[in-house]
């Protein structure tokens, strides 16, 4: 193992020469401006933040191959960066050395529409991506609510409010390029709906947020857009009214596209921010139906007996797009409303995952929690799922950010004791390291981290993120 | 890697030192008798036959993993045995060593109706698990036809004719327990329907085909068991018409729960060997249409306008349950209506699977390579996921099965030129391994190698599937 040994060079003289071989070979695409480098110490979980030495926009997979070459031979890390919106420090380059960021790798490169896929490049945003496809008749469904880029999607096992019905990234990805750690370019997975040939290294790179490999393309499933499109907004008085009549739907198969949970506080907020002022500040469903037109008319008749049966006020339909549109801006801009509610305060998103029969007594708990720590917070998110978020809001101080933190651990340990996960969708980055082996047990921790050894000896991948030091497997 | 250095000791003294350790520790559970060793020597493709040492009989995961435990030691190869159902070989003993047959571990471990999910070991079969939840009002819906084990569905990352509605194992298996090759226990995935936390080991294991680690126990999504089921048969004058009734069905992305086609040959075989004397020798289409009523109503009112615009004859109904039984039998009997016509002769099954669009040029080449070859053969296959199997009769000789592997080889090499993958269901095992490197390049290999050598450095996991020998990625 020679060639893994520790460098003998310092950290210092090792990154300059790097620095030298990409200005070299890359010219105006590597930058060392301090405002450059500042806007890729952190994503938006601002608290977690370090400079990298430079920044490198690369263009395309060779440029992401040669940058990677560089850095394998030097020892120096690398993180990449696409649109930023990582909340648990993912694109934080912990320890130095080079931000790669992907965001101008946009290309569409294929789009089949008899098949129903795609191939794009890293960088483009799927808001980008939809808006291109408009024309066929197709879009991406996966949803996170942020205009985050695709391969930043893959990175996280992204999903968001369409999950319950299209899945996730690990059900929305059929094949990749990616650059492993040495700089070698691998293909996986491939345009089939499915295949059993060799090991699934398409869903091993999928959430493994940039440690193993960086991903530069994509082959995506698309889906036709649906025939018709139904939104509708329902009220309940009680929590667990709103709750059990999200599980109900999914306990009963109802096909529903989107059922997504906003508390009294989270309510009261949109409500004022986004002026949806014929709703009133009470725990609030909101729903999307899809589909062909018998069968939406047929999801809405089964979802309106539920919630009458749990109390549900009278449901509110958004008869037009444009008022489909400002009900799902006022749902995704709801951290923001939040943000509106507490001028100066900093703000922390959690995110945690429970079977769904086991929702009610978490959302329950969670409420608990709240109260006694004498924060703001509300409570959103994908209860078809039975993921749910929790949007704290602290003083904008290292104090505060522990006193956000403190009641997140509160949060992700009534989750793992009711077989949940400490993340629907976030992702682990940072700030969910030190959940990981609750979670996933000594031993499967002892095997992912034998899995990143042998793709990444040299630890020169997003160093730092996704698994806590500790035991290596060996077979 | 002292540890893993070749051992010192003859392989037939190892062997002993294991034979009398496990007789020993386990007793009754080990069988060295001849013909159950014969009956572990191969599975439906018995011309990849090898015999083991002996055959163990686990019942619980600590059974696996003291076996493990004690091959690990002594480098003795071990190859898990389920139901016998693999037509790639991948049950076949290929270096001697040990056959551990999982199939007395048919425990239901857990039944969450509330959240549609349930636990059991490996060994249980679909058939038995489906019967068991009757009364849940849920079932699993993979159906690889055949009485396969959950274990072994896993491990060959099996599909079959429900995969179009509800997705292969690949999507319904949220999580295992895996004893990896030293004896070690993992847990992988758990309870909850999505997560971004850590590498996704229950995707690398599900397709590993017993490679990598030993499924115990299988967590998996269950579905609530439709309202209304309906079926119904569409004839075809031509293939293409046909073939195109299926691909538009797809693209209209009408939610059909099934739909299978059998060309003349087969459907004429099926006929005689099933008595459907109401149907004709033509290419024919087999649908099923579940969910709620009106949208049943919807699906099946799309699906006959697309039929009768491709030329399809007037469809033909399963009104009850028997009725829809008895078709779905017939088409599950397809293997043996095929023997049945072919006495005396031996049969190869072939797996290929293309992007949907290519579906109708591949089926057009592979008629062509058939009627070039002058052998029998019948196309059939769940032509919704553009994936199909031919199979071919020979002459019971080794020539006879190379005439069949030949004819298969042509198919293969139309299928990877039109994008697709040379197994969409069956896996590798040994039957598929030459076409690897042309499938997923050399580059994938080579970190698929890495893993394994990383995870079973040993090689004595099932040695000689899956992988083609190669370079190894070293990062």
């Amino acid at each position: 193992m020679t060639s893994d040994a520790q460098p003998t060079l310092p950290f210092e003289t090792r990154l300059s020469v790097v620095l030298s071989l990409l200005q070299a070979q890359m010219g105006a695409k590597v930058s060392t401006n301090a405002s450059v480098c500042e806007a890729h110490s952190h994503g938006e979980a601002y608290q977690i933040a370090h400079m990298p030495a430079a920044v490198v926009f690369a263009q395309s997979t060779a440029d992401v191959a040669a940058v990677l070459k560089v850095c394998h031979a030097n020892h120096v890390p690398v993180v990449a960066f696409g649109a930023g919106t990582s909340v648990e420090g993912h694109v934080t380059p912990l320890e130095g050395g080079i931000s790669l960021d992907l965001s101008r790798m946009t290309d569409v490169l294929a789009v089949n529409a008899a098949d129903l896929d795609c191939r794009v490049q890293a960088g483009i945003t799927r808001q980008s991506l939809n808006a291109l496809l408009r024309d066929t008749g197709l879009f991406f469904p996966v949803d996170p609510g942020g205009e985050a880029t695709i391969g930043g999607m893959c990175a996280t096992r992204a999903s968001g409010t369409a999950a319950v019905h299209y899945g996730t990234m690990k059900e929305n990805v059929l094949g990749l390029t990616a650059v492993m750690a040495n700089g070698e370019v691998i293909q996986t997975g491939g345009r089939v709906r499915k295949s059993s040939t060799g090991y699934d290294l398409t869903s091993l790179l999928v959430g493994s947020e940039g440690t193993l490999g960086i991903i530069t393309e994509v082959q995506l499933r698309l889906h036709g857009l649906p025939e018709q499109i139904s939104a509708a907004v329902c009220q309940f008085e009680t929590l667990d009214d709103a709750v059990n009549t999200a599980v109900e739907i999914i306990q009963m198969g109802i096909p529903i596209t989107r059922v997504e949970l906003l508390d009294a506080v989270q309510m009261q907020a949109c409500i004022a921010f986004s002026n949806l002022t014929e709703f009133k500040p009470l725990t609030t469903l909101f729903f999307e139906f899809s589909g062909a037109p018998e069968a939406v008319r047929e999801q809405i008749s089964l979802t309106q007996s539920l919630a009458t049966e749990n109390n549900g006020l009278a449901f509110a339909w958004a008869e037009t797009a444009d008022e489909r549109n400002r009900l799902w801006k006022a749902r995704h801009n709801a951290f923001w409303a939040i943000k509106a509610q507490n001028p100066g305060k900093q703000l922390v998103s959690t995110d945690c995952i429970v079977p769904i029969s086991q929702l009610t007594e978490l959302i329950n708990g969670v409420r608990q929690d709240i109260a006694a720590s004498g924060l703001y917070a509300s409570i959103l998110g994908h209860v078809g799922d039975g993921n749910f978020h929790t949007i704290i809001a602290t003083e904008d101080t290292p104090e505060g950010y522990q006193q956000a933190l403190a009641l997140d651990r509160k949060i992700v340990a009534r989750a793992l004791s009711l077989h949940g996960s400490c993340s629907g969708e976030h992702g682990v980055g940072v700030g969910k390291l030190e959940f990981l082996e609750t979670e996933h047990g000594p031993e499967a921790l002892s095997v992912m981290r034998a899995l990143k050894a042998t793709l990444d000896p040299r630890n020169i991948l997003n160093p730092g993120k996704l698994l806590p030091s500790g035991p290596i497997y060996h077979g």
